[in-house]
């Protein structure tokens, strides 16, 4: 043995250059079409002109009676009811009026409405108590989206109300592009299914459903590879096949300085490692290789780290992957809670509950942050940047801090 | 005709009192259990107690030696190597040391490890350069997680960490409530499929799915209902083949005073009407009701009232019935960057988008409020609750709003 290695062959780069490294070799996936009524959560690869107006004719924005304006307070004669959907319609004469429900395309000879509210009717005609100038009430052409108009972009995350705007428009079929399909490979002799019977000592592997799970909330497909033991051939044989299958390949373990730690080497042979450590707690190990243009990211075996790097590192490269226009987690500022103890020796993400309170966000740690302590994950919905010190930041410091999830407010 | 009535027949009730009605009616559903390791965004139906300690053996917390502390400074002989997942281990007698990988059980007689970092070792002897402490880089029985703690608690919403707590923990079976089925029904002869050619003034089923796609964000799981034109027997037919399927029932359209809106005498007919108009813009005549136990909402049919209203007031719901602790969105303080005009009449939630902006949330209209103008959903991530009156709110003014999506920072 003793491969057991002092120092790493690696320098230490920073957390900035490590996302510039990452991000430099992120391109976004090729597009696909899809059913535009069922691509919540998908990415808009192209920008959408409106093909037609919206509305396409005049119509009644409330339920009321279509009338002409110049007619001024004279009653008018009721002479019909048109609802949206109606199949008929009427043209009205001067001294005219015609019942006419909400959405109902305006009648020929009509030039405005009135609301039902400010109208009576008796024996068949119409008493109205305030004038009327022509287009009051009438739904325009295109006033709610104009030929032509781009009424989404591309980059746009497809939400509900854009589901909407997309089926208003009739278009079923859209460009958006392709989710990446990210393998997921533990490493390492002392793990085993969660499901099966665990030997004393060994560990269950949480990190592969873990990140497979964080994968899939950062919008990604992902493929299990299994748990490959500490052994070259089996590694390499099983980081082949992921990258066979996969836009992405994450690896769990195997990259410290152990005699058993043989991701690194693994990539550096078959491809291009681009850094091997960053200046960062938890997850100083963290990898990033490319293999064929495939992005490779080798993450360190213990839960916070693994978890964190992902967060960090992985998750903006699949959602610059799947063409995200903001693949950044938003940064903010937070007020702390709780007292914060920093790492001596490198800047450190810590995980802290934020919650909103009067104006300003609130932070407060969710407790010991030792790199195995998978509860400190718990709860979080951010990630404080605690600069590297020997200095206790006190309550009511303001550090920058990263937001994972949605605020809590209080009240 | 004209039953187009002139005033509405229900009292108009406060958004407050609007939501308190729903909530009295709304209770978690009943739980399931599902395979752990898909469980994302589930929301766990019990509190998960540790069934045991976490690590179950003393390990090494980094790479180096085991060794003996009070053998002090003097060098070691070393008698082996441990790794994680090996099937050998040594005994330890005084002045010996093993090599030792993250990860790997502490061997008998050991009480300390010193990191590889710390030593030299020269023709089979270990150099220390410090003193240790028994316990020193020893990750104990139970630090990460103690046996009968509570490593979860009934309530949350699973993320990637809760579902590797829960694999670190092999528990891989779990209890989570039911998620809603959600039926929704589109009404009005006005209205065709998105994908059929569209006569001249109808307009596409946009609320249908733009719905359904809300209902599966908040958890739900939306079943179609389809188009039901504007008769009596054909809607109730619909409405009580909904109720058949699903837990909660969604109607879009049909709830206004006019000729052909039926919705609110048939769900009175059929249940109870708990409110039928709430002083809140856009979406007055939104309509709460009972079923046989089931939550009906029958939502106004402007594509802007019926987005809104599911978020206001469907989407609680919907988090509730699926046990979620936190069931409503985040409520803040925004500074307006761009003027705000309120309605006379009702208070009014209006869209905006939010940003993040040196310690303060900062919120931009995302322009023309109308009900029909589903573009003025396009890119918001809030809600701006704008109190009823007749004076402009100017840049500056800072009013509450909901977040509905992550906020944006600048930089």
């Amino acid at each position: 043995m003793s491969n057991m290695l002092r120092e790493s062959p690696y320098p230490m780069v920073s957390i900035a250059d490590a996302t510039a490294m990452i991000m430099a070799h992120t391109q976004p996936l090729g597009s696909e079409e899809i059913d535009a009524l069922t691509a919540l959560g998908r990415v808009l690869a192209t920008d959408i002109a409106a093909p037609e107006d919206i509305p396409d004719v005049p119509k009644a924005a409330m339920d009321g009676y279509a009338l002409r304006a110049g007619d001024g307070l004279a009653p008018r004669r009721v002479v019909g009811e048109l609802t949206a959907g109606g199949d008929t319609t009427v043209a009205l004469g001067p001294g005219e009026a015609t019942r006419i429900m909400t959405g109902a395309p305006m009648p020929p000879g009509a030039d405005a409405m009135i609301p039902v509210e400010l109208t009576e009717e008796r024996d068949g005609m119409l008493f109205i108590k305030r004038e009327l100038k022509p287009g009051d009430y009438v739904h325009v052409v295109g006033q709610d989206v104009a030929r032509g108009q781009i009424a989404l972009t591309a980059g746009t995350i497809l939400g509900a109300a854009d589901i909407g705007i997309l089926a208003t428009l009739g278009l079923t079929r859209i460009s958006v592009y392709r989710r990446p399909r990210v393998a997921v490979l533990a490493t390492g002799d002392e793990v085993v299914e969660p499901g099966e019977t665990r030997p004393g000592g060994a560990v269950r592997d949480s990190n592969r459903y873990a990140l497979m799970a964080a994968v899939r909330e950062a919008g990604g497909e992902p493929i299990s590879l299994g748990i490959a033991r500490d052994d070259i051939a089996v590694q390499r044989q099983a980081i082949l096949r992921g990258l066979e299958q996969a836009d992405v390949l994450i690896t769990s373990g195997g990259v410290s300085m152990g005699t058993r730690d043989l991701i690194k080497p693994l990539l550096a042979e078959l491809g291009t490692v681009h850094f091997g450590r960053i200046a960062f707690k938890p997850g100083k190990p963290t990898t990033f290789a490319t293999v064929n243009g495939k992005l490779v990211f080798g993450l360190p075996g213990f839960p916070v780290s693994s978890l964190v790097s992902f967060e960090v590192f992985v998750r903006p490269a699949l959602r610059a992957l799947q063409g995200d226009a903001r693949p950044f987690r938003p940064h903010v500022e937070v007020t702390l809670d709780s007292p914060i103890t920093p790492a001596p020796d490198r800047p450190e993400y810590q995980r802290i509950i934020v919650t909103y309170r009067a104006g300003r966000l609130f932070a407060t740690s969710t407790g010991g942050q030792g790199s195995s302590r998978i509860l400190s994950l718990r709860g979080a919905n951010g990630l404080l940047l605690v600069p590297a010190g020997e200095t206790v930041y006190p309550v009511g410091s303001v550090l920058p801090a990263l937001l994972t999830g949605p605020l809590l407010s209080e009240g």
